[in-house]
């Protein structure tokens, strides 16, 4: 099975994606947040770049069945439900309803591997889950990090490096390309407690913004079988 | 000091190399083969993109003093007088002479940071002594790898890890973006027999093509003080 990383999703081409499972990675905070709106119960989650978009999908909903999630550096929004922090999707809060939340990077990511046969929503959480079901489609993968403003991010690069190391745990053949051998080494050797990842760009800055919470939440390997799917801009 | 690392040329914008001096490297075997043609005493060194304008730079210099130099695919070019392997550029061969040299990953990358206000070529050869520089110079860095075929290679970032380590042994206070955190951890773990580096993509290529020989040319550390420099597209 080949798997190829992409540290950003600018770098895939059409040709990559073609007949393959995609796995998009936005571990702080837009895919272990989506996961775990569906493990909590969530109908259905659409994922929107811009706020503006988000009212705009919140109007064709029912209001009393739908969550408008999402913030802008750790700052919530002004008529908004939720923010960013997974933890706060509890099955009280969003069991049955339909969550639109504004993530960029995560969104883009989406957007950007739209036409691949399958595209699965991966995090630390669901990471062994992940491999399974990466194995039961049988088809090459490619692990595509949504990156930070564009930029390789440390987070996702570890997160992606699970994956593969589940993908072994579990028996598969894996060929990496360069980014996924790195991924691999850098997963290998910062687990469990990833003391090199605290040091980077995006985890030092929710630190700082006090989403300590959330950092161990995101970094919480398997616990769920979940393994949100993204059809048509809609993931369920 | 800050020090951010690129793994690809196309992901560097005009505003990360404003005032900081760029590194550019093509570990194999571009920067390799060039730094040590300024050490066997070339003249200059020309980097061109394709094969067709190396001819045309040619001719406007005297052939007895030019050497037309590159290779495609491990195959020697008809009426090139060497190929990429850094060891037969040898002072009997090039001391004296104008080296023009087809790298399309190295030209691109030179072309694509032009702008940076000083532009050094790197490898392990010199990888002490571009620390050194980079001190000397005093401004934020940029490590800009040229990748391969416009991707992520891992024998790049393990040379820009190497020349973060040698900053840091220098008494260097640097300051890494994510990828330079991994990269100089791919280093540190890695060095000094790079083992994970040897399954990677252009360095098994290499193998097969049978550049055993230039491979290991191109890992051996800290041979040479020179720092190539490029100003306008001409290396000295």
């Amino acid at each position: 099975m080949e798997v190829s990383v992409y540290s950003v999703y600018t770098e895939v081409a059409e040709r990559d994606i073609r007949d393959r499972s995609v796995v998009v990675i936005d571990l702080l905070r837009a895919t272990s947040t989506i996961v775990n709106s569906i493990v909590n119960g969530a109908h259905k989650v659409i994922p929107v770049a811009e706020v503006s978009e988000a009212v705009a999908v919140l109007r064709t909903l029912d209001r009393r069945e739908a969550v408008l999630c999402g913030e802008r550096e750790g700052v919530p929004l002004p008529g908004f439900d939720l923010g960013n922090s997974p933890a706060d999707y509890t099955r009280e809060r969003i069991a049955g309803k339909t969550v639109v939340i504004t993530t960029t990077n995560g969104t883009s990511a989406l957007h950007a591997v739209r036409n691949a046969p399958n595209i699965f929503l991966g995090a630390l959480s669901n990471r062994r889950a992940v491999a399974k079901k990466l194995i039961e489609e049988g088809r090459d993968v490619c692990l595509v990090c949504a990156g930070t403003l564009g930029r390789f991010s440390a987070d996702d690069i570890y997160c992606a490096g699970g994956i593969v190391d589940a993908l072994r745990s579990l028996g598969a053949a894996v060929i990496l390309n360069d980014l996924g051998i790195v991924a691999e080494h850098l997963y290998v050797t910062q687990k469990p407690d990833y003391p090199l990842i605290r040091s980077t760009f995006h985890y030092s800055k929710l630190k700082k913004l006090g989403f300590e919470a959330d950092l161990d939440f995101c970094f919480t390997e398997d616990t769920t079988d979940v393994v949100p799917q993204c059809r048509g801009g809609i993931i369920e």
